[in-house]
Formats: structure tokens, C-alpha cells, sequence
């Protein structure tokens, strides 16, 4: 059915009983004019983030489902980079009118499906026609005994980052070399599709599965151990830009090493048969959603140490270990 | 100066010692990954509302100062719907790399001018690149003791109006007439611009001013004294539509006077002048941002009475005493 014959307030009816929601918290969820919410009286966080057709995703090798879980989990990711845990989310939704009701309902069971796996209640939003692509702005409410900010890495303090990086931005090279959508629903996707040519090899979709995931449906994870950690950030803008963003906040410098940094399998492999250096990736890609953070160098941690704070500087020691300043470089939105 | 000479982190940057707004509550303002909030007990609101350029506002009758100060207006009126007090806003922005930093900043003091008028603090907000059209996407915060939503209007209810209906619908019509932009800045404008030709008279500025003025820079007002208040709602799709909204949800019917509808002397005068019912404006135009409410009958108010609450169906009385059926008409987004 095409919006035109749905309309706006059917829309937002079928929404409303579709995802429906509960918690004694929640006073007024969808269908007034605000939400209305009985808080705790631990630390509320906040945060928004917004992504543009053209700008932050292109539509011919993206489904409306992984717009819609990936509109929530990029959220998800500032929450847990506070140390927070997410609560409640709204989505304001620019919609072509020439879109059908089918690929608005497709979004909402992506947003959904990460909605129940974290346990976040949608309690509103703004529904409207786009005149110019599809719009998504989204706004998470959390909470948080303490928080975690970006200023408080201390000279001595090591650097360390969650999981392997750079896997999203080789994931939408992928992509955009593929130019096609792929109807990645779930986290293991067990059955192969097919084979992908990239360069001058074939590729297993197992091999290339993880970094195409990464890209089109991030799996923000929390840092489940904070005490001790003096500041953290989740890498959205690329490494050496979100590394600067906490030098910046915390006033110190920061010495990173080349070969700590974690490089998975798939990224290794791809970067090597297309004749590209994996760590231009990892160092400059962003959106891996990884949480950056910094704490004492005796810290138990799982995470990968990849460097440490200093008080002055910013630094990238190579291979062969060479100390190279690093300007913060990654994403720019107004270049 | 170019946004792309600018950047994204300079513009934050500018930004956050711009419009500083401290409060023993915020924990966290711009900055960091999330905003950090430290609510009382109270009743938490939460709204959001969108304005996408080609949609709701065409750029070239519109400054960007009466852009950044619509887009908060039309989040409080939300709240003051719910009978809450706003707090926190947060402002997603998608601008197109074409803008210079002049235009950037011209909205942001059209939001400031707002928030300072009501104490609002501005907490973050998502600021990147459009490549279709300038995208504002706000969020609002605000606290209540006590809620009042679309549902409690009961069979007996009078319905009222807090101030005349239809001004910022006419005003639109004139602006699309008039077509090019208006600097209005201020609440009131004393100094006379020019005269507007419309139709076959000649309006003085100060005729027409109040009509642009409602549709540009609407200025929600709370319902002072709220106590019997049965339901309320913010009149932004048109009377018609939103007493439909307040009939769904409290499962009532409602009969409205035609004739009790206040009308501004502007849009009664411009209206006869180009031959067209006044009351289509009133009945169906948007964003009047005016508070729709219902209250036992005998309450004291000074809002404008226009008709009451049945137990079945809708109905507007028109001027000759006739009984019509009406539908919810007003703004569709999907027609």
C-alpha cells in the first residue's frame, strides 16, 4: 500500500500497536503530544544522531531494515561510550511519499528486532513526508550511576580499544563495489549466498559476511567492566579523529602503535588481494562503533592495548618503529 | 566563511562557547557523547518534531533565523500541550555543504533568542552535511507535576481555544504571495517596512505582520492555570484535525460554533478583501500552535469557548444554526 492511501496518523496507529512496549516508567508512550516518563533518580543521559539518504547511507545497496536497526544502534553506541545503559528511543521519520507502507514497516522490524534485544521502548517521534530522500533522526534517552566522559584520560593512562577496527569502512567499500543490497537480517548468517569477486580473487560470503555486517548493522556492545576507566568514546568518526576528540577533552597526547591495533581476518585478507594498506581503515574509517576508552596501564581488561596517554603530542609509531604526528583524520562532513 | 572551510568540529565548537546555558542539573552539555542530566522526581516529557526544508518551509520566504527559532517553538508548544514546563533541547541539523557559517549561525541565534526566553538550556545534537535541503530535527525535554494528555475529555466538557485560529495558515498564503523573505526578528515590530498589494487592496505592515509573525516566529503560550483541565492538545494540524484527535483518544464526539471561532481582525479583513471564508483558514489551516482544550463547563477561563463535548459524532454549527458532519481535515503529510 503506498503511504498516500495509508497516510500519516493510520501510520502512526499501525506503529503504535505494532511495537508495543511496557514498563511502569513509561506514563505516556506514542500518541499524545509528548512522552511522558517517571525517571529514576540516577543520571539521565541523552543522545541524538541522525542519518541522510546520500550522506550517511545510499539506498541501492542498503534495505530499509538495516536503516532502521542501524538508526538505533549508532544511539545505542554514545549511550554505552558514557557508561550508560539506553532506555528510551524516538525516531523522526522523513519519508518520500513515494514510498509503500511495506519498506516503512521493513524499518520499524529492523528498529524493533534491536529495540527488544536491548530492551529500549520507542516513545515517540515525529512521522512526515521528505521532499528530498529518506530522513532519520533519532534521539536515546538512558540513565548511568556515573558517567564516563571524554576528559578525564590522565598522562601514564593506557589506550585501549574493544574489537577489531575498520571493518565498517572495508564493509561499505564492499558494498559500493558490490552495488547491490544485501539482505543481511541477522547476526549469523549461516547460509552462504554466494561467492564475490573483489579485486582479483573470489571471496566467501563468510569472509566478507562480518565486515558488511559491521557496516550496515553495528552491534554497539557496553564496556561491561568500567571501573578504573578514566575516559572513553565510541569510534563513529575514525580512529585518529575520535583519539584526538579525548586528547582534545582531556587536554594530553597520546601514543598509539600500528601493530596493536586490532585488524580481523576478513579485513586483512581483502586489504591484501586489493593492494591496499588494512590500517588506512582502521586508522582513518569510521563508524566501527567500537568503544575507545583509557584507563590506568594495570587495568584487567580484555579489550586490545593499543597505546598509551602522554602529556603532549600525538603520535603514530609505524612497523618499523618510526614516531609519526597524526593530525585528526577521518570522516569530515563539510569538506 | 564556507561550512567545508569551517568544519563540522569548528562549528560544534563555535557553538558550545556560543550559547552556554549552565544549570546545577546538567551534568553534561555539548560535547560529549551523550548530554548528562540530573532530573528531579517529577514527571519527565519528552517531544520531537521535525522541519525538512520543501515540506514544512520553503527557504526562499523563510530567514534562518525564523527557521531556528520555529523549530523549538513548535517542541514546546508540545510540551505546554502536556501542561509541563520545557528544559533541554537538543538539535539534529542536516545543512547543505553550500551554506556559508553566516546562515549556520543566524539559526542558531533565531533558537537562542527562544531558549533564553524560556530559560531552555540547548544540551547537543547531531550537526552533519545534506545533500537534499536543510533538515532540522529537534528534541525537547521538559518536566510536569502533572500530566494532562489527549484522552480525559468527557460528554458535558466545554472546548475552548487559547487565541485566534487560522492566522498562520493566511499568514503562509500571504508570505507565498509576497514571496520573498521577511526579517522579522522581534515580538513586536514597530517600524512599518512597506505596504503589501494583496488582492485588489493595500495592507499597512502592521495589518499583515501579525499573521507573518504567527506563521513564522509562533510564540506557544502555557495554560496558566490547568486545574480541571480535562484533555489539551496543541492546535499544529488544523482545529478540525486535532479535535479529531482528542475525540479518538477520549472516545467522545464533540459540536463546534462557527461563530464562536475567534478570528483575528487581520485575517477577517484580508480574507473579505480576496473573497475567501475566513473560517476555511481557521478550521483547517496548521501551526497555529494556539492550545486546544477541554474543562467542565463551568470553569473560569479566559480562553475563547467554542462549542462542547457529546458522547457521539462531530458536528460544527454553522452560522445559520445548521448541524454539519465534519471529518478531520487539515495538513496531510502522505496525500
Amino acid at each position: 500500500m503506498r503511504l498516500s492511501e495509508l497516510g500519516e496518523f493510520n501510520l502512526i496507529k499501525s506503529l503504535r500497536t505494532k511495537y508495543v512496549y511496557t514498563s511502569p516508567e513509561i506514563l505516556k508512550g506514542i500518541g499524545d503530544d509528548a512522552a511522558a516518563l517517571k525517571l529514576s533518580v540516577r543520571t539521565t543521559l541523552v543522545t541524538s544522531d541522525m542519518m541522510l539518504e546520500g550522506i550517511h547511507f545510499d539506498p541501492s545497496f542498503t534495505t530499509y531494515y538495516q536503516l532502521g536497526y542501524k538508526i538505533l544502534a549508532i544511539n545505542i553506541s554514545d549511550i554505552f561510550a558514557m557508561g550508560g545503559t539506553p532506555r528510551y528511543f524516538l525516531l523522526n521519520l522523513g519519508i518520500p511519499r513515494t514510498y509503500n507502507a511495506g519498506s516503512v514497516n521493513e524499518l520499524y522490524s529492523g528498529l524493533s528486532r534491536i529495540a527488544r534485544k536491548f530492551r529500549i521502548a520507542v516513545i515517540g517521534g515525529d512521522t512526515c513526508a521528505s521532499r528530498h530522500g529518506l530522513v532519520l533522526s533519532g534521539l536515546l534517552i538512558g540513565d548511568s550511576d556515573s558517567i564516563i566522559s571524554r576528559s578525564g584520560a590522565r598522562d601514564g593512562d593506557g589506550v585501549f580499544v574493544t574489537d577489531t577496527m575498520g571493518d565498517s569502512a572495508m564493509g561499505l567499500m564492499l558494498l559500493k563495489r558490490i552495488g547491490r543490497k544485501i539482505p543481511i537480517k541477522t547476526q549469523n548468517c549461516k547460509s552462504p549466498m554466494t561467492n564475490f569477486k573483489i579485486g582479483n580473487s573470489r571471496f566467501s560470503f563468510q569472509e566478507v559476511f562480518p565486515l558488511l555486517k559491521r557496516h550496515l548493522m553495528p552491534d554497539p556492545r557496553p564496556l561491561k567492566n568500567t571501573s578504573g576507566v578514566t575516559s572513553m568514546i565510541d569510534v563513529s568518526d575514525g580512529l585518529l579523529m575520535d583519539l584526538s576528540h579525548i586528547c582534545d577533552e582531556s587536554k594530553v597526547g597520546v601514543v598509539i602503535y600500528k601493530d596493536k591495533i586490532p585488524i580481523s581476518r576478513g579485513l586483512a585478507n581483502i586489504a591484501k588481494d586489493i593492494g591496499t594498506d588494512p590500517f588506512t581503515f582502521a586508522l582513518k574509517g569510521g563508524e566501527d562503533y567500537v568503544l575507545l576508552f583509557t584507563a590506568p596501564s594495570d587495568v584487567k581488561t580484555k579489550a586490545f592495548r593499543i597505546g598509551e596517554i602522554v602529556k603532549k603530542g600525538r603520535f603514530l609509531i609505524d612497523t618499523r618503529g618510526r614516531k609519526i604526528p597524526f593530525k585528526p583524520e577521518g570522516y569530515k562532513h563539510f569538506k
